[in-house]
């Protein structure tokens, strides 16, 4: 048996740890043998001296090994892919995805999760359509992918516990920034979730956790590398978090973009990382194509209907209301107005999701509860040329008072310039 | 409110904690509200940022309001002093320097600690001595000072509960090797205890904490500083502890030889310690003497029979048996000859620490027995030419496997050599 001090004290002084150690550590961790605090320090001592490839990959299986896997191509006979994103604000990317590949002919399957702070959760977007179910059996999971093609739901509890736990421990000891941590605690979800293929989105900027390019490349070789040596096919696209993305940053708002976009009415920008991703997850599937043909799939479910029709399929199967007239809306939506006339040069993704989530569109807590009717709508975006007084978004609220106070913190985040800013793309890079 | 999550953040990312919030996480963790988590990854933190000397003092002051202080300034209208050792191998320094203070009119009045691993407690040694009592109240501590001239007593619970608490988990978080938390946790302890003039002894080499002298160095200095700020008179014996210190390591062997050295009986290298230290105690008591003067005062005490007399009336008056007939002995005494000739050019402490504690003299977990009469004695130390075959040490077991087992582990503490190694002091620098 292993003494955890002696291991935190040999990370802590650089040494390496044993594939065999760091199961111990964190089966033990999750059966409750191993304290919290031990891996506290254990995840500071990391934070300072890092992993190596060999210890992140050890260290997903460990978490892997703590609860049950999903056998997705067993039970379903095809290759599953899935979609992931570090968590931006205004990410709706795999509500409009899904469909679109479903559509295609491709089973999609994703675990998703809940927002906390100024990043949203897929499955609290997902909620705000009334009736729509998250919890679902894997057998449940299993017979919808099959039945409507698609499927999001909520994690089971019985899906890698440690990454539950150890989560929930980093984000209050300041060990969340890592990225051989957070590398391991994504994939080690999407691997026990069953897909064989998977496309991230790894999201870099102020709205993102990893703030430089350098940073989610590392972020991003790390997870390839994690993939491939677990057998699955990953793809990841390097993609713009420094504005929001689309124009709606709140649950019930973000979902009738999403259903826009499969209407062709997207934002340029959403639009943009939409057919990359679709396209990408279409290359990676065993439909085998190519990238234009992939292209070309993507455009077509988009044009003829297919992609609205999966979409309501999807939602329909999952026990939600597809009809955009059922989501819910905020009483009120005031205008703020642009306060001088000139170029959007920044619109600051923090702030704006700060405001939306102080709207009630997220939570402070784990225990908030989420109002899904509310948030933000970026009417104008960075590069758009304002004149003044001409409205820069819109607030969706509760009160005037909570509208009065998100537009003082959409006015900061609003940056105006006579010059219009350097066009710069969502995708920044594709790694495979 | 702070949000320790924070404070965690800071300290990892390099910058300064202010005093108020040093106190709220101290005093929230002593209350309970803050849990080990928190307070593991922040030490984590620390050791690798390390403290300033303002965090240190602000921590140090922090750890002190958890609980209650003792004024022995106002108690006995006197002022007391105290002396400390970061802990070695065969330190009985206490127990003899102790009543020769007190020999010479001196009130000295010391809380101490229990030992865990391979270095000894001195409430541990003096329990040994059938009838002694460790635990005193604050009131019967005061009055057995008034009367006998000094107490030795372990510390009560009220007295920086947050650093019990806190050395408890750094213990298991390998977090203890950090000298600001170190000496905030000795200091705070001190402090709080009432003493006014303080003599530490601060340990380097292969049995103490600090293995280098430029480590010792740096822990004695920050001590110095905070015992100043707080406004006491702090000396530091910065002292050898690559080979065991005296010659007995074990429980009631080392109070024999205590006793003895009382006697003027004592072995070279204890002997020159008990001196430095009492004659540093003199210099900072409300005697207020100049070096050799103090030094005079030790050694009349030592020739006159008044320490013997003073350890006799402190023993008695807190309850024990001051005979050393009374002390408990081992029923197996083995000796472990030398196997060539040769000068012993080391004498691993750390060895012989674990060997006394392999044979019962120690605890290897907190709820350990200790067996007060086993433990080894180094008949041979550092220097001494032996010829082959020569008792190199005793062995005082409870059976012959114990003794034999000790024997093994001893043999590969004692290194020979043909040439005499370079002469060391015990001594190695006062910082004052």
């Amino acid at each position: 048996m292993i003494r955890p001090v002696e291991l935190i004290e040999r990370k802590r002084d650089g040494g390496e740890l044993r594939a065999q150690e760091l199961e111990e550590l964190m089966l033990g961790y999750a059966r409750g043998e191993i304290p919290d605090y031990q891996l506290a320090a254990f995840c500071m001592a990391v934070f300072f001296r890092g992993l190596t490839s060999a210890e992140t990959y050890a260290l997903m299986e460990a978490m892997i090994k703590t609860g049950e896997t999903v056998d997705l191509r067993s039970a379903l006979g095809r290759k599953v892919v899935d979609k992931h994103s570090t968590g931006g604000v205004g990410d709706k990317t795999s509500i409009a995805v899904g469909p679109i590949v479903a559509a295609c002919g491709v089973p999609f399957a994703k675990m998703s999760g809940r927002g906390l702070g100024h990043t949203g959760g897929t499955l609290d977007k997902l909620e705000s359509i009334p009736g729509f179910r998250v919890e679902l059996s894997t057998d449940e999971l299993i017979a919808q992918v099959q039945a409507a093609g698609m499927a999001i739901v909520g994690a089971t509890a019985d899906l890698v516990p440690a990454d539950k736990r150890l989560y929930a421990l980093r984000d209050v000891t300041a060990t969340v920034d890592n990225y051989s941590l957070i590398a391991a605690s994504i994939m080690s979800k999407k691997i026990a979730g069953g897909a064989e293929a998977i496309v991230l989105d790894v999201k870099v900027g102020d709205g993102a956790f990893m703030k430089s390019e350098a940073d989610a490349r590392m972020l991003a070789q790390t997870m390839l590398e994690l993939g491939r040596d677990a057998g699955r096919e990953v793809v990841c696209l390097l993609t713009d978090m420094d504005q929001p993305l689309g124009r709606a940053v709140g649950n019930a708002l973000e979902i009738r973009e999403a259903i826009a976009t499969l209407r062709g009415e997207g934002p340029p920008d959403f639009v943009e990382l939409v057919l990359a991703a679709g396209t990408r997850l279409l290359m990676v599937s065993d439909l085998g194509l190519d990238e234009p043909d992939a292209r070309t799939r993507v455009l077509q479910a988009l044009a003829d209907g297919s992609a609205v029709e999966a979409y309501e399929r999807w939602v329909h199967a999952q026990g939600g209301d597809p009809d955009e007239a059922a989501l819910p809306t905020a009483p009120l939506v005031r205008e703020l107005p642009a306060p001088r006339a000139g170029y959007i040069a920044e619109i600051g993704a923090v702030r704006v999701g700060q405001a939306a989530l102080h709207l009630g569109a997220g939570r402070q807590t784990k225990d908030d509860e989420i109002d899904h009717a509310v948030g933000v709508v970026c009417l104008c975006k960075r590069g758009d040329r304002v004149a003044e007084g001409e409205p820069l978004c819109e607030i969706h609220a509760r009160s005037e008072e909570g509208a009065a106070s998100a537009a003082r913190e959409l006015e900061a985040a609003y940056v105006l310039a006579d010059e219009p800013p350097a066009e710069s793309p969502v995708v920044l890079d594709v790694l495979a």
